[in-house]
């Protein structure tokens, strides 16, 4: 099966986490992205998101593991909507699964960049600070 | 509190759907916009998507009511992502909550617009054309 090319950055990316590559990881992101850190606080553009990735990695004692369970990519134009089931794990903490939103944007040279991560999808409606 | 323009356009679009005013429901998608009509089958266009919006309202019987029970909205450029709780019913339905997620678009005239509705969410993974 020929996988889409948004499954192969979203793999990138997951691997880039577990291995600390920060600059690598921040590839996949555009300029002006945004990172869900936690609901209610967010991070925007890459070295706010590369500081958010590190500060990440000693909260879970470099032991983070994120994969994807399931995906489902809607395209439409140069924008796509990934619906996936994440599940995220460390020492100190339990296989947790999410169902993650990500918006991806393909730019001028046709690759596809992160625009939007947030894998706490609905989880933001639980907090204060919703709209 | 001032309200995100996006908020006002998904506001209209509810009003043009419980009103079967099905042109100005197709006001609010850009030309290539996404809809999932059901998990499994997708409208493309403003043509697919009224034409989908149409037989919608058949299948309910005239009497579908959609409103949304909360809402936040992460804007990153000219993208935002929408993470909805969208309470819809009918005469020939309970009130049913949907984790619904929404892509949108600013055009160059500053508007927004919808460019992926997703109102199903992440029952999208239940089925079988699972990527």
């Amino acid at each position: 099966m020929i996988r889409h090319p948004i499954e192969l950055v979203i793999e990138k990316a997951d691997t880039a986490i577990v291995q600390e590559d920060f600059d690598a990881l921040i590839d996949i992101y555009s300029d002006d992205a945004i990172l869900v850190v936690k609901p209610g606080m967010n991070a925007t553009g890459k070295i706010q998101i590369k500081k958010a990735f590190e500060a990440i990695a000693v909260h879970f004692n470099h032991t983070l593991h994120v994969e994807q369970a399931g995906l489902k990519i809607l395209e439409a134009g140069d924008t796509a909507l990934v619906i996936a089931r994440t599940v995220v794990s460390a020492a100190n903490m339990p296989a947790t699964e999410r169902n993650a939103t990500y918006v991806f944007k393909k730019n001028s040279n046709g690759n596809w960049l992160c625009q939007i991560d947030n894998s706490y999808g609905h989880e933001l409606l639980l907090h204060e600070d919703v709209r």
